[in-house]
C-alpha cells in the first residue's frame, strides 16, 4: 500500500495541471489516469489554447505531463474501481489491485462526448470528425460539413460553424429540433447555407487518414453518400462521476459535480476540476480545465494544512516514500 | 471614430486570451492596453503555466499576442480615460483622443501588486525581486530570501516559501503580524528558519542584473545590509477598476469587480476577466486569467447574438471597417 498527501484521479488537462500546482505546493502527489491526456489528447490540432498558435492535443498533454513529472509527481495508468472514505482519509483500489491512500482527493475524470458509435470513428477523430465547434470550427473555412444533433448545443454549434463553413448539413435523428428560440431563429436566418436532414442517421464515416464522406440511413437527393470535409457530433456528453457517487459527492441537475468557486465539493477533502464539474456552466475547454485544476490543487493544499495529519497512516517516513 | 463588436480593455493574459476566443467567435474585436502583457510580461521566468516547463513571461505574452493578431484582432497601445454607456452601447476615449464604440466591453485591466517604491525595483523585478511566492518560490531552493509584508497573504507566502528556501527574513513595517491563526502557527513552527525583523523597512535593493543585497531602515545584528538571493514583496494589490466605476459596475468588499460564474458584471454588456475580478477569490495566476478571459469572450458572444444590432452605429459596412 502506498500513501500520498493528494491523489488526483484523471490525467487530462485538469488532472495534470492540478498535479503541477500540487507538486509546487510540495504535496506528495499521485495521479491515476485511465486514459492519458483525456479529451485534449484526442482533440487533434488545437488553436485556442493561449500560448500555442497551433499544437497537437497529444503533444500538448505530453508537455504538461513532463512538466508534472519533473516535479516528482507519480503518474500511473490504471482505472480506479473503488474509492472509500473514513473521516478525512481516503483509500482507493485499482483494476490492477493496487491500493493507495491519501488525505485529499481531486476528481478530474472529465466528461466523455457522446460518440456516434461508428466503426472507424475513433481513428478519424481529429481527422475530420470533431466533437467541438468552438475548438475546430475555424479549421473548416469555406468547406462543407455535416453536424449531427438536434439540441440547443447542436444549433449553437451550427450557428458558430456557419461563420466559417460554406455549407452545413444538419443531421437530425428524429422529427424535430429542440433549441432555444434565439438560436433556432439565427439558424433559420442562414437560409440555404443549411440543409436539415430529418429522421436521418450517419451509419458510416469513410476515409483512410482523413474523413472523405459519410453514409446516411436515409438517402438525400437520391444518394446515401454525402461528401463532407468535416463531421461534427454534438449529441451531448456524459461526465465521469461514478467515483464521485461512491463518495456521496453532490451532483447538479445535469449530473455534473457541484463545486463552489474554489472547486470544493460538498465532501471535506474532496475537490474536483475540469469537464466533470459544473464550473463555467457548459463551457468546457482545455484552458478552463487547466485553470480549474490549478484552483483545485490550491484548495487541496489549504485543506492539507488543516487536515494533513489526521489519518492513521500519517506517521510515514516523509515525502516520496 | 471606429466601431467594433467588442472592445477589450487590458492587454495582459486575460485580455488577449479573451481576444483569441472573441475573434474565433467572429466578433470584430479591439484590444486597448496601456501596458502590453500586463503582470505576466513582468513576471520573469514562469514555470507554472501548464504547457510550458519554463517560459519567460514577456515571451509567453508575445506568443499570445501573435495568436490574437493572426485572427485579425486589432491591438492598440493607449490608455482609456473615459468610458460611457448609452443603453447597451459603449463609447470610450483614449489619452490620444481616439474615440471607439462597441456593443460589448470586457474589462481586463488586472491588478497591480503594490511595489515598495525602490529606485531600481522595476529593473530587478524577475531578477531577484518577486511579487508572487506561488509563482517564483521554487526558484529559490536552498537560498536565503527576505519577504516584506505582515498580512495573511505574506505569512501564507512565507509558509510556502519555507518549503524551498533555507532562510527567510520577514520584514514587518509595524509592530505586529496580522495573519490567520493557522498560518501564524505554521510560521512559528518553522523555528529558526524564520527571523522576523519588526519596525523595519527595505530602503534599497542592490545589484546590477540580479539582486544581491538589501538595505534595511533599522540595522539587524549591527548591520544595515542584508545579503539575500530573493526579495518577495507581499503587501497587497490594487485592482484597476477606475473604468468599472465610471460605468457603475459593482465591486466586492475588497474593491475587485464582482462577476458571476460566467464573468458577467451587473451591467448588461459589460464583462470582466483576470486579476481585476473576484473570481477564484484571491488566487490569481496566468492560467486563471487566460481561462476567465476565454469565458468572458464566450459570454460577450452570447450577449452579442441578442444585443448586437441595437446601437445607432450598427448600420456599418460589416467587419473590419
Amino acid at each position: 500500500m502506498q500513501v500520498y498527501d493528494l491523489i488526483i484521479i484523471g490525467s487530462g488537462a485538469a488532472g495534470l495541471s492540478a498535479a503541477i500546482y500540487a507538486a509546487r505546493y510540495r504535496l506528495n502527489t499521485l495521479v491515476i489516469g485511465e486514459q492519458f491526456g483525456g479529451e485534449t489528447a484526442l482533440a487533434g490540432k488545437i488553436e485556442n489554447y493561449p500560448g500555442f498558435k497551433a499544437v497537437d492535443g497529444f503533444e500538448l498533454m505530453n508537455v504538461i505531463k513532463e512538466q508534472a513529472s519533473a516535479l516528482q509527481v507519480q503518474i500511473v495508468e490504471s482505472k480506479v474501481i473503488a474509492l472509500t472514505r473514513s473521516e478525512h482519509c481516503f483509500e482507493l483500489t485499482t483494476d490492477k489491485n493496487e491500493v493507495y491512500q491519501a488525505h485529499e482527493i481531486i476528481l478530474a475524470q472529465g466528461a466523455e462526448r457522446r460518440r456516434l458509435g461508428l466503426p472507424n470513428e475513433k481513428e478519424l477523430t481529429g481527422h475530420g470528425i470533431s466533437y467541438c465547434v468552438t475548438c475546430d470550427g475555424p479549421l473548416y473555412r469555406n468547406k462543407t460539413i455535416a453536424l449531427v444533433g438536434s439540441g440547443d448545443a447542436a444549433v449553437k454549434g451550427l450557428n458558430l460553424a456557419a461563420e466559417y463553413v460554406e455549407k452545413i448539413y444538419l443531421i437530425v435523428r428524429g422529427k424535430e429540433i429542440k433549441a432555444d428560440p434565439i438560436n433556432y431563429e439565427r439558424m433559420q436566418a442562414l437560409g440555404e447555407k443549411v440543409t436539415v436532414l430529418y429522421e436521418t442517421e450517419v451509419t458510416e464515416a469513410m476515409g483512410k487518414k482523413q474523413l472523405e464522406k459519410i453514409i446516411l440511413s436515409k438517402p438525400y437527393n437520391g444518394l446515401s453518400e454525402l461528401t463532407v470535409d468535416g463531421l461534427f457530433v454534438e449529441i451531448g456528453a456524459v461526465p465521469n462521476v461514478e467515483l464521485a457517487k461512491q463518495l456521496g459527492v453532490e451532483l447538479d441537475e445535469k449530473g455534473y459535480i457541484k463545486v463552489d468557486t474554489m472547486m470544493r465539493t460538498n465532501i471535506d477533502g474532496v475537490f474536483s476540476a475540469g469537464d466533470a464539474t459544473n464550473h463555467f456552466g457548459g463551457f468546457k475547454q482545455d484552458i478552463t480545465a487547466a485553470a480549474t485544476g490549478a484552483v483545485a490543487a490550491t484548495s487541496a493544499y489549504e485543506d492539507h494544512k488543516i487536515h494533513g495529519d489526521l489519518c492513521p497512516w500519517h506517521a510515514r517516513p516523509a515525502m516520496n516514500t
